[in-house]
């Protein structure tokens, strides 16, 4: 298999960028002085999570109980699920945990901890703490706090820490306010450890993490690990943020010219949103890419082209404005692209495996799942 | 298996709702003596496809080559691929047809058309026309019809015939506005294959459609098939087109309350927008609603009651405009829910399997497939 006789639509990782990109947070976790929980939701790949392991990460995240068990049946057995739990679901975390997998279940509610405690297993559980008001999670100040901590810890629970995840900074695009908030997910979340304890709770843990606020931490003093995932893979709405360059998105679609529509400036490809995801992370962000930025063949962006529709194995390929030369001889029926994504964790998630240009050119394929 | 403990997020159809739409859409077309060619890309399920043909379908739309491989295993022989093909992919198609299957192809250039009849095979292809300007095809009057009509038919390809699919049908939303635009997608495709003839071409096989003008054509003179999707299911997109009501939705997704922000008037499922998909296909209708329409387990509508937001596994269900009355006791952690999606193409392809409710209400497993 080659890269000139993949068919297309095509997911694309760029081996040594995704290298360059764990390295990367691996190191700066490393001089931090955390461990790194990488979030596995954003490849879904045992191939992956190994080489993010080879490189120092201690454990891995997941939001799903299909991801706890695929990657502890490839031997990761250090998992936090770091999605609420749903009563309903502890019958098969406890059925992994006595396999020996090490599972760590959230909650942030008295009813949610009630359940974890409700029957005879011995659950490990965390508690999620609302640092930027954008999801789930119970405020570091909020009685809640006290009150599931002492169910979990007095019903019989492990009592592991609190977790939070600072989604929020998505919205923001300067360095200085990301490090704002990178230290409000750190104080807050430190704090909640602190009331915690002292109310006389165990709380060894303090988890927090988010790509963007791991690449802008200051300093993580009270922290003890970091989770993060699209830093793996990068992707347009990381470099709208600003903490990733157009060089450091390591995944791509490959895409084939299918037709033209000259007087609207189109240029149709086979990579519709069923390739490219209907994410649109983009459209609320300084630059709006579409669903996607296209580059050629080799990777080089085509600064100014875009994927400015889709329908669902259609996509419209247009120059930003609307200023275009003659697209039908520039792109030829036959052509390929690579579009970069907005959003990795979306992309991805709509192929069945990824072809992996290695760093000799060589092409190898690496399986990824989906489903619950 | 049943109900009461599916693990969520799940893909529920409803069959006898789905039973009724592929009677309903059956019937009409009968009615309008025309075949019925449905688009198999919304539920990729061989179940669903086969109760299709056992109402009276008479071939298939697939919009991938993997969609054309998996029902050419199962049977199916009558295959359109309603995407404009990409040279590189003629080969797979080739091989396809070699093994039996009579997989046609589309073309609306010269150059692909010339791709066609390059080699020695002899491949059915058709012509797609642009009778709404909304994607792909050639207008019914440009002189490229022509051109590309001879290409194939000296070329050595069988020219038979060709297609439009109307998809600007999706932004109208009265009877009135739908019924011409079936009008306009009917006469522009006649008038294309009318030219084919007069300059001598064959032209057997006039193709069209969409559901919202399947549903809403008064006649369809000179068409010989019709083609639709998205009818087999429904969704909200359609409901807001006004060719389907709530009740006839066939695919929801069912999701489990995970917790609560008694604050902002939010109860959060495990049905996030990997569940849902990111289609946000309602926002520039009538309806906006959000990420779909909340139904109670047994999928009764909670009138006002949206999913608001959505992370990847987390949905965040709110009232819409805000007014809400104890949503913690109304919907308590591990309160089940069925969610109606905007759009059921991209919802039901977040999933690799349907969890079928029958008429009977025992739970069946049927599997759908993605990828290329």
């Amino acid at each position: 298999m080659n890269l000139n006789d993949l068919p297309t639509p095509a997911a694309l990782i760029d081996e040594a960028r995704m290298a360059r990109n764990i390295a990367r947070m691996q190191q700066r976790m490393d001089a931090l002085g955390v461990r790194l929980r990488p979030h596995v939701k954003t490849a879904k790949s045992l191939a992956v999570a190994r080489r993010q392991r080879e490189a120092g990460a201690s454990g891995i995240t997941v939001s799903t109980l299909k991801e706890a068990e695929q990657f502890f049946a490839d031997g990761f057995d250090d998992i936090l699920y770091a999605v609420c739990i749903a009563p309903g679901k502890l019958p098969a975390v406890q059925a992994l945990r006595e396999r020996g997998c090490r599972l760590t279940v959230l909650v942030d509610s008295v009813a949610a901890a009630q359940a974890v405690v409700a029957g005879e297993h011995r659950f490990d559980a965390m508690i999620e703490i609302d640092t930027d008001g954008h999801r789930a999670g119970v405020k570091p100040d909020d009685e809640l706090l006290l009150a599931i901590g002492r169910t979990l810890h007095e019903g019989g629970a492990v009592l592991k820490g609190v977790m939070t995840h600072a989604g929020a900074s998505y919205e923001l695009n300067t360095p200085e306010a990301l490090a704002a908030m990178a230290e409000q997910e750190r104080s807050r979340c430190v704090q909640a450890a602190e009331r915690l304890r002292a109310a006389g709770l165990p709380c060894p843990e303090v988890s927090v993490g988010s790509t963007p606020t791991a690449l802008s931490a200051q300093h993580l003093r009270g922290v003890t690990e970091v989770r993060a995932g699209v830093y793996v893979f990068h992707d347009l709405v990381m470099a709208n943020v600003g903490v990733c360059s157009f060089d450091e998105i390591a995944l791509s679609v490959l895409a084939t010219v299918i037709g033209h529509q000259p007087e609207k400036g189109w240029v149709l490809t086979d990579a519709g949103w069923m390739a490219m995801s209907r994410d649109r992370g983009t459209q609320v962000q300084a630059v709006d890419y579409g669903y996607g930025a296209v580059c050629d063949e080799a990777g080089q962006p085509l600064h100014g082209f875009i994927v400015s529709g889709a329908n669902q194995e259609h996509g419209i390929v247009s120059a930003r404005g609307g200023a275009h030369d003659d697209l039908t001889a520039r792109f030829p029926i036959g052509t390929r692209l690579r579009i970069l994504p907005n959003h990795a964790c979306a992309t991805a998630a709509q192929f069945p495996e990824y072809a992996v240009i290695g760093r000799d050119g060589a092409l190898q394929r690496w399986e990824r799942f989906g489903g619950w």
